[in-house]
């Protein structure tokens, strides 16, 4: 059998998610989230966000929340403004643009991230009422190349964006890795704050599914119900998030886990230093990136479910291990030990 | 406690299916439905509806299933021929229409149903192109009133629809309680081959979550999985889906649930007849509709959770009480007892 | 040469918007209605509308007048209102559904008007979360059975929306008919405070094309020029559109023109009647209904281009002349004449 | 006055397309396009194709024609493969966008054309079904930049896109300009053969608007009229658009204005750089792009209308002058007798 690394959803929930799941199942709820877990899960999240006034809603995957919490908060001729390596722009088979917005793409920087110094000149361009208005900053924390925002970095985004108009959202399918990296000097209360909106990732870190969508600016709320229900995103058994979502904040839980992968991912990433590979990027996170000649690649597959991230050169491949909750010392010690030295 | 009889999603999983999602759980798997479970779900299902060539993909929710395979089979002009009663057109926030398809009703029967007579002056209205071309039909069955469709009816409809150019669509969200209910002579191979695309609910009949949808026709299905994609109805951990599917339709689950729910509701339909009450419909599945005097709501309210369903007259309102495969003779003959005679 | 009573866009433009049209031709403009002519007839709406505040925007036809206008003017899961008999409903191809809103019918009265009290029962309904949002209610006027909203009739209409949280809009494809109808008792600026937005008419009415949309409303109007842009609505030499409408609002000749049709209209009613016509409604507009047997009508058809509008019963259907601007005395009687007595 | 050479949409119709509408302008004509008139002009257009049997339709605008067409012919998840210089994507506030598509965009050569070179990696990449499909190409013709397509480029693209599933799609705004521009070795037949569908530019040579929409392969045209009229683009007075297509066909009208604009841009091109001014491009057809220092714009703007096009570099500005048919030798002699030597 061969070590998985593919990604952070090759696993299921952690398993004190799926006993609280088990404990409730044939419990009898009301559907479509109007239950009392459901409740306590959103009143827990605005209380770990410190932002008692947010809305909190539960959405099941991370394409499905990018899409309907953008497309919600935007006005239909306005465009999101994404980084070209971003999930909205690259990997949702165009799900953003079926809603009929336009994403206007910056080069990234080689972490993945956005600064505020790229904006100015596409916002002067789009004064131009003949193309589309720039409405939101849509990024990823952690960043599709496993970095993360500073504090600095953050607050310098989000002033730059209040001031010119544009909502921030944060794609947090990797919030949880993002917080607890090394790299990190933000509070969850801290993230919050600056952002306008953004999701706490359970699907990636220990849950079976389920995404909390946070909308930390009431007055930004009205309708979002019936526009998630429009979009096929409401779950007839909502106290599954609901659950889901109170054990993963009970006793600190999903930071524990987004802990573990990332202790894991930096323990591979040293390690495989130690073997002279190549690292892609640096990473703080759980995402760990390295460049290997295309010849040692049928090695590597032989070891290990791991994904081919990108060409490097016509030589070389950056290839991706990914690490969870799941994720032992065992199977990294394991891991190196069956991979070729470089 | 209150008996809950609020609907047929309001209990979790049956304990086979939440086992068998337990024992996969940290197991390792693909993602995306890129796994051993789901391939081995779609053949499976494939053999019970004795359709080897059909596309089998699996969703999560009714109205997701319903929108996606609904607009997936349309063209943009195309509109879909819906009862007016029907799930579609009544109860999704227009999340058909956001997909840019019209609706266009038709006074459905009193048992919710579409019959071919009703469809020729629609077609022969819709010829002229300044109106949208109507190009499917979408039925439940069970429909929303609890009836199910006859061979010779579906026949009919199937024969009219096939003449006519119309694709025909089966909701199937209640499917097992139809093809399991007195008043049926379907098998689920006949019913599978009378119609073009259906979906088998599980989320209604003993899963947490999902359903199946089945597209008879092969050349209908070129694209799917990025249409799915695209509206964000792609899981993650797509396994999840797969060992349920997988488990419904071991040693006949699926139908034996069914049954179970169905005859709960037989029960509980004669037990109110018994009673005194008046039932709305007459329903052969598992969903009991009875008309009260308003005055006798809140005494029904202290007893079990059920649904208004609509007003029926000034001083009468129909509400409706559903059976699943957790409704135990005990809880029906419970709430007959705790009801009021009328 | 057949009597064209077929539809009053089966004649081109007044002579005098050709002749202003042509004036300017070669005269050279800024393109996109970024000239003097389309500032003054902004000007010279708002005030012959008597809304010094009010969005003036030109678009090309009603179908996307409509479209364009009802589409900004909601949320995303918002609907709109309309008459079952409306355009926006029947005659569309779904261009509103295309823009992702669902629209909610109700039955018209005969005269295909809307009164507040078939709201209540849909309003209550709607307040479901699980139902669309209804946003808007769409009128015509004159409706598309001919018919004029009184001023009671709009005034009582108008209140009900704006109690009830809804806009209102009129479609004035016809509005000079309307408001030129001896059945009229509304000023236009009266009709442009009680909606909260509608257009006037051009293509209908004099114009080669064009529809002059009014958001009376300043508050709602922001981001307008960036939608009419995003749905293909702008002109590039968009000056036709101001020359036109400066035109048709110079020395009354919209209303003029309005009237001619209206009183042509009048006199081909009473001379149906005189022959022993049976009309399907009276109208006090430049439509005329009748019924007539089936078989009288390829003798109809020998004479004169008019529209069958719909299925009366087996053996009568119903037609429907249309006069306008260019409808002479000699037209009506010569048509007259040539018609059979029934 | 200052000279007028912002664009070519800023003077209205040839005079003999301003007569022809006139004449017919109170014959009496059925709407929609179902007129005479229209399917002459489609008779005509199909002839100087040489495409007896393509699908002609009548368009309003060029932002109308590229949406309405492309989307036409695309599957939802499928995307439009787009220089991004390309006007698809940059100038119409996502019009595109709006009926769900994605662009995918890449980068011009300096001229504003694609290359089939360009296309493999990106093909490669979205076979992941996880990425839209290309399905289409869309460029412009001439392009953005003012350049044309060779017949041996046009062909490599052409055979590129059948070899792989792609359809080639030519905006054809500025097609006279194309066609007959020094650098052209293309016939319209030619060029029709080798693209899928394309249009010819009304609105920018000779018009007051409208575009002939041209699908060469009649299998890819079925339900063309309802996708048209669902998206707001049928004219009611259709006939002014047969009218005007069947007068610009006429004794070569459409390309002897064309070759008007193009001869008066080449002396302005030659005049500019012997008065010392930096050319942009060389731009074979109708617009001329000029590098100025950013000091020398308002003298610029004292002299003329024209835009501008992109900044430079700091200190430099590029800007646009177009001709069109309506640009005299007058005109621009005494433009450049009045701009400054540099």
């Amino acid at each position: 059998m061969k070590y998985l690394f593919r990604n952070d959803y090759s696993f299921g929930a952690h398993p004190k998610v799926m006993d609280a799941v088990c404990a409730v199942n044939l419990e009898g709820n009301w559907g479509y989230g109007d239950d009392q877990y459901t409740a306590r899960a959103k009143d827990r999240i605005r209380e770990v966000c410190g932002c008692p006034d947010a809305m909190v809603e539960f959405l099941i995957g991370g394409t499905q929340t990018n899409v309907v919490a953008c497309s919600f908060l935007l006005k239909p001729w306005e465009a999101a403004i994404c980084p070209d390596s971003g999930h909205l722009n690259g990997h949702e088979v165009g799900a953003f643009e079926a809603t009929g917005h336009k994403i206007l793409t910056v080069p990234a920087t080689p972490e993945g991230k956005i600064t505020p110094d790229m904006l100015p000149p596409l916002l002067e361009l789009h004064q131009d009422p003949h193309l589309t208005k720039p409405g939101l900053v849509y990024i990823s924390n952690s960043t599709e190349n496993g970095a993360v925002y500073t504090k600095a970095e953050l607050t310098a985004l989000s002033e730059f964006c209040h001031k010119n108009g544009l909502l921030l959202f944060a794609d947090g399918a990797r919030l949880g890795a993002a917080l607890t990296s090394d790299a990190n000097d933000l509070t969850l209360p801290e993230f919050a704050h600056l952002v306008d909106a953004f999701y706490i990732g359970g699907t990636k870190n220990g849950a079976m599914f389920g995404e909390a969508l946070v909308i930390t600016r009431p007055e930004l709320t009205d309708g979002f119900f019936r526009m998630k229900k429009r979009m096929g995103a409401v779950m007839e058994k909502g106290w599954i998030q609901g659950v889901t979502f109170l054990t993963l904040f009970e006793d600190d839980l999903y930071f524990k886990m987004a802990r573990q992968g990332n202790e894991m991912a930096a323990r591979l990433q040293n390690g495989l230093k130690a073997k002279g590979w190549t690292l892609w990027v640096e990473s703080p996170t759980n995402q760990v990136f390295a460049v290997i000649p295309n010849q040692v690649k049928p090695k590597v597959d032989e070891v290990c479910d791991c994904e081919v991230w990108c060409p490097y050169d016509e030589s070389h491949t950056v290839i991706r291990f990914v690490t969870c909750f799941h994720t032992t010392q065992a199977d990294v010690d394991g891991l190196l030990a069956a991979l070729p030295n470089l």
